[in-house]
């Protein structure tokens, strides 16, 4: 593949823009990976690691950048982009891959005609409940999807060569509207993390040694940085409490069957759930 | 090890049949298991994976048993446990590996004076989403727990007697009454599984491709056999009433602390799970 961004800048060298890093390296994809981030530690982590080829505590590093990728929580994002705008050369490329999308969105589209560089939104749905630049991973995008989220007056190219670089780093994209992208990924990752939180907090500990595989399947992601997902769930209120919603209402349903003893009524709710889990494999 | 139990009888030869078969022969526990099922090809698939050394169609086979184990799914349980004890030798020792004891074990007690065998009542806390012999696996009771639930008028010898028939698997063994067992399960497995199967179904299939690895943590049990778990919630109503409340509860506090956007109430109830997460490892 050819070398499609001379110098990429990313923001942020934990889990996910560390794995960019070492994509972008093992692909040949850049000459130049530029880290920025606040923690020296985590910078030289991620230099030792092979993340990134030189690293920088001081934002204006951005300068030297033919593209931006913000890799940090989604809270500091907005603000993050705005500082970052305002030390790229014009026309420089930006995306994030912060896990919501409609405020971050919204807040770069805001001062749009006063912008130098060009943001387009992106979320890899790929994670881990592990964190910081040791578990990054160059493959951890390779067959998963990216989101790739313009605003209205988004020009198509950019959206296009956003699009490319999850691409390129193995992922199949899709885009959508940002709000399109909230509303569904309260449904498949921010109620999941509600319930497997909810789980978890419910469980007396007297009863942890009686746990087995459902219960450490069904809780994992309760193991997740707290204070990011606080500011993610914070950022995602409406679409979440939707999508607990409907999830509270299927319990109710099963239960109901439990309760009123209608096996056939209660094989066939489980069944459709099956289904459903069915179709993604293991 | 000793032989503790020349001949021992599994009636059910399924996951955990096999696995309990493969454990007692791998350990040299017993020198004859007769696996009894109603299959004649699940039958041949444990004797073929080496899970038992002999077969029958037919129950009467457990009369040359010195310990008979019941590993089919709780609905059947009783009722087996009430024909084989018209089969075995006087004294005979039985158990089954039943998810849910109170309904299993009122049943046998009911007739507990005119019964010929010494039953008790157990449940290794071991499984899988896989199923049938050839998930069988010798060491799946290695390193978890057992519980034995003996009632009021079970001899202590019996119950240690099936205490060490776990602990022989490799099994930590602990003994609780079977109403403490069952309302402990609601929480560390019932509930998860119908919380599994409630995210699974209330998500449409359009966001099937927008899961991670959250998603499908999350859900995973939701693919067990629908019969087999609608059998097990509607034989522990009560205790999965009561434990789905909590879990509810539990997700109401998080949602309010995110409608609310109380940042630092989050963050507590965030941690608090995942403490309660981090416990166990991954």
């Amino acid at each position: 593949m050819n070398v499609h961004w001379p110098t990429v800048a990313i923001v942020g060298v934990g889990l996910i823009g560390g794995s960019i890093g070492r994509g972008l390296r093992a692909r040949n994809l850049a000459r130049r990976v530029i880290g920025v981030g606040r923690s020296r530690a985590s910078l030289d982590a991620a230099r030792r690691t092979g993340a990134v080829t030189e690293t920088a505590l001081d934002l204006a590093a951005v300068a030297e950048a033919d593209l931006v990728v913000v890799a940090t929580g989604v809270k500091s994002i907005p603000g993050l982009l705005d500082e970052i705008d305002r030390s790229i050369r014009p026309g420089t490329l930006l995306t994030d891959a912060g896990s919501t999308k409609v405020s971050i969105v919204a807040a770069w589209e805001k001062r749009r005609k006063s912008r130098r560089g060009r943001f387009v939104g992106s979320h890899p749905l790929a994670g881990s409940h592990r964190r910081g630049p040791e578990a990054a991973d160059g493959e951890l995008f390779t067959g998963r999807v990216a989101v790739v989220t313009p605003a209205a007056a988004t020009p198509p190219a950019d959206v296009e060569a956003v699009g490319e670089f999850w691409s390129a780093l193995g992922a199949t994209v899709f885009v959508m509207s940002p709000r399109e992208h909230d509303r569904i990924v309260a449904a498949t990752s921010h109620a999941p993390h509600v319930m497997a939180a909810a789980i978890a907090a419910a469980t007396a500990p007297a009863a942890l040694p009686f746990t087995a595989g459902g219960w450490r399947d069904t809780t994992r992601i309760a193991a997740g940085d707290a204070e990011l997902w606080a500011d993610i769930l914070l950022d995602n209120a409406g679409p979440l409490g939707a999508a607990l919603g409907r999830v509270a209402a299927a319990a109710e349903r099963i239960l109901a069957a439990v309760e009123a003893g209608d096996r056939r009524r209660l094989v066939t709710l489980l069944s459709r759930a099956k289904d459903a889990r069915d179709a993604l494999g293991s």
